[in-house]
This record gives C-alpha cells, structure tokens and sequence, in this order.
C-alpha cells in the first residue's frame, strides 16, 4: 500500500517532502536554463540530492506544462529518475474530469507503467465523487495514492473553500464525503493514501481537518520560503511512540533555490548548496 | 475580443461546438489507432471536417495526455490545425492552481504562440479565484476566453455543486462571485469571454443560470449521445432578431464517432459519416 510505504520512508527520513517547481526562468544556466532539457536535467540533480535524504517529491506539472511537450518529456525523465532513486514521487497535477476522461487522467499518472507514472497524483473534488473514482481504482489496482485538494492555503482559499455550506465550512464537507474512500486506501499502518491537501491556516484549524479525518494522511503546503514555521505545519499530525507522524510537509523553493544555490559557481557548490538547505529543512522538522 | 469572434462565428455556422475526445482504442485503425500519430492524424482529420461547418472544436485535454507526451504532441497538432481552419479551439483542460503554477497553466494554452494556444481553456475553481487571475491575465492580453467549471451535468455534481451554501447552491455562489471577471471580459457584441460551464439538468436550472450571469456565453455540454436534446441544451440561450445566442453546445460521441464513421471502409466514407453527422446536428440545433 501506498500509505505503508510513505510512513515507512517518513520514519526513516522525516516528513519533508521536497518539490520540485521549476519556475520561469529559475531554472540555471549549468543545468541548460528554462527549457525541456534545462528542466529534466535540473530535475534529475535535484532529485540525485533528494535520494537518501527524504521520502518524497513533488514535481509541480503545470511548471513543466507550460513548456509544452517538451516539458512532459522533462516532467517524465524527473519522475521515472526519482522512483529509481527510491524516492516516493507526488505529481502535483490538480487534474479532476468526468467519465472516460478523468480515467485518462488517472491512467496518464498512476497505472503501472504510465507515462508519468508517479506513486500519487493531486485531484481537485469540485466535480463530485464520480470524478475522483478513476483515480481511486488506479490507486488500488497499482498501490498507489489519491490526494485531494481539501483545503489549499492562498488568499482566495476563502471564496468558496472556508464559506459555510449547511453548518461547516465547504472544505470540511469535502472531507466528511471523503471518509469511504480514505477507508478504501487505508493500510496495515492504519494510515490511509487518500492524502489531504491540508494547508490550513494556523494549528488550530489543522487539528480541526486532523480530527474530521484521523486516518488520512495530509500533504502540508506552504513551509518555508512560503511562511509557515516546523509547529505550524505540522500541527495537524499525530504523536506516537515514534515521534509524529500524519503525512508530509512540503518546501521547494526554500531547499530548490536556496540563496547558496543561485550563487553557485560550480554543479559541486550547486550540490553542496541543495543537500545543504534538504538536510537544515529535514532537521527542523524532526526537531519537533 | 473573444466572446466577439465567438459570437460573430455561431452566427454563420450555428452553436454547434465539436468535442474531440480520442478515447482509449476508439480512434480508428485508418488513421493509426491508438498512438500519439493516429490521435494527431484523427484530430486534424475531425478539423478537416470541421472546417467551414461549425465556429468551434473543443479536445478533451486529458484524453490525449493519458498517451503521455506523444499525446499531448498530437494535441499540439490539432490545436494548429484548428487554429489555422480558422475554427475557435477551446482546450478542455479543466486546470486550476495557485500562483505561478497557474501562471504555467495559463501561458501553455493561451498566450499567443503558447504551445498548446487555444482560443479558451477550461478551468476549475474550487481554489479561488485568485488563483483564476493568471488565466484572466493571459486572456486580456491575447484577446482569449477562460471557460469556468460552474454547474458540471454528471451525476457526483450533486455531491457539492447544488449543495446549498448561504442560501444558494454553490454554483450559484461561484456565478456570482465570477461577476467582475464576467465584466471584464466583455466585448462590443454584449457576450463576455469569460464562459461559464453550464451542464443544466433541466430548463429550469439553465434559465436560473442565465438570471445569475446575462452576459456570460454558456459552454453546454452532454448533447447527442450524453442525452440532452436540442431545446434543453439551449435553453439558457435567449432569443434575439438574430435568433438565439448565448454560447456553444458540445457533441463528442455523436458527430465524431456516429456508426457510420466506425463502419466507413475508406477515408472518403469516414469522411463523409462525420461531415453528416456534423451537419445533421447543426441542423437540429440551428431549427429552434
């Protein structure tokens, strides 16, 4: 089961989860700058840092897409370098269709061999149960996760996801019709692989979403570069005997362009710079 | 101004919008099958046809990303073929994220020479609508549409859709909430860019979204095979000396895959099964 082997692979490394975003013109000039080889090559030594050190990757797809076909070639040789290397890879694609579509979607990332095979796939839930049920047999015929944009942490989160629907917030009615299918994907761990997007906004809404899904493992948006501190991130997750546990948490561009990186000379200072950031990131977040 | 060309082309041809929607072994052996060419080689074959006979084609972006990157090159294809028959291509990529994710998103289907360019994409908005910004943005500049995800015509849109949030169905709270986007898209014809999704279950229903958002052009699917007829697909159109506008009804099945293209023993034959159907369905929607 996917769930097994997230919390298997977090008891060892952490819960860091690194992703890999690669911006319009951030990408450097040593790794061929903004272009589908610039991408994968860039990707790939990204991900040669990351093997050993965390879990998990989270290749962001529309950052790839937006080169076209030549940036799915880079987002596939990312994906299929990063499952080599042992690591869990998390394709961030925010996908969600109907019918025959949303199985072209769910074929497209997590059957076996897929093109951007991938060990979980984001899914947005406005379309219905329906949608997300493509998703759901690929995640159980191949092991694999589903994660649901539950609740996602940008300003506009508040238009529709935080307004009241009949006594709770949109948000939490997405996770209480959820709770079939967490319990489809759950694993000996008595974690689930149907992962929550859960950038909440303070601790305290963490550990509301926490206890509306105690099984669910969360993927938590938004530590480091993007503001929120190692507590704050992981106040959602739960202690046990061997320390927390619930998920992971994500940073890209405070361990993918860390200030050391940009002003590297040399792919050996670049290296240096991203194992660097990884392993300060990891720390703080075992601190806790 | 997008809503202007749109408006301007269903004038001469009628609101007929042609899905192309690839699905798994149904393009046929003619032109290749199921490969990143037979899907390029069908799409622009579909163009051909299209051509001169209706204002628009909409590819099922998901149905050629499950080929990977060999599909979303065929996409490309038909894209520029569309584009140069002088057809309104509206790229059905229901996408959706934060930031420059969306930005990614955005540019890859609507900035001009974009990879994917496309006249409109489809895009979900359970994020917020900061997160539509970007594709707004692109829209302004390049004179495209943005096609949001309102009120879905399948049976999981029940689940949170209609569900009532403040006293409206959350559709309606999307609609209303979309109204500035709505008025910035407006064009000397009256008809907004900004389309909605309108997948009504009913007369009724299509009639209160028309109420919610006058000026919005409508993307209306599920006619022909998905069931709904002629009337009900147009009955948030309104009625003017021209006869009725409002937007385009999508037909995937029926006019791309009637029996008598499956049975066509020649390119001749299946060529002239989709030019009838095309025609037979315009027809049918043009006599009300």
């Amino acid at each position: 089961m996917f769930a097994d082997r997230l919390v298997a692979a977090t008891k060892i490394h952490g819960p860091l989860c690194v992703g890999i975003d690669p911006h319009a013109g951030r990408v450097p000039a040593l790794f061929g700058g903004d272009t589908g080889e610039g991408l994968a090559n860039w990707g790939e030594a990204i991900v040669e840092c990351a093997a050993g050190r965390v879990a998990a990757i989270k290749p962001q797809v529309g950052l790839f897409e937006r080169l076209g076909p030549d940036g799915m070639i880079a987002l596939q040789h990312v994906c299929r370098a990063a499952r080599n290397a042992g690591l869990l890879v998390l394709a961030d694609a925010k996908r969600g269709d109907i019918g025959s579509t949303a199985e072209g979607y769910a074929s497209a990332y997590l059957a076996s061999g897929a093109p951007f095979e991938a060990d979980a796939v984001t899914v947005n839930p406005y379309m219905g149960l329906d949608t997300l049920e493509p998703f759901m047999r690929q995640a159980e015929t191949h092991a694999k996760g589903v994660i649901i944009l539950a609740r996602t942490s940008n300003p506009g989160s508040a238009d529709f996801q935080t307004k009241n629907m009949d006594g709770a917030p949109l948000y939490a009615r997405v996770v209480e019709a959820l709770a079939p299918l967490i319990a489809r994907l759950k694993g000996k761990s008595g974690w689930s692989g149907l992962m929550l997007v859960a950038g909440a906004t303070g601790p305290e809404e963490a550990r509301a979403l926490r206890a509306l899904a105690p099984d669910a493992l969360f993927l938590v948006p938004g530590y480091g570069a993007q503001g929120a501190g190692a507590a704050d991130a992981m106040a959602g997750f739960v202690k046990g005997p061997d320390g927390l546990s619930g998920g992971l948490v994500n940073a890209s561009r405070s361990v993918t362009f860390p200030t050391a990186a940009d002003e590297a000379k040399s792919l050996t200072d670049w290296r240096t710079a991203i194992k660097t950031a990884i392993d300060t990131a990891q720390t703080d977040l075992k601190s806790l």
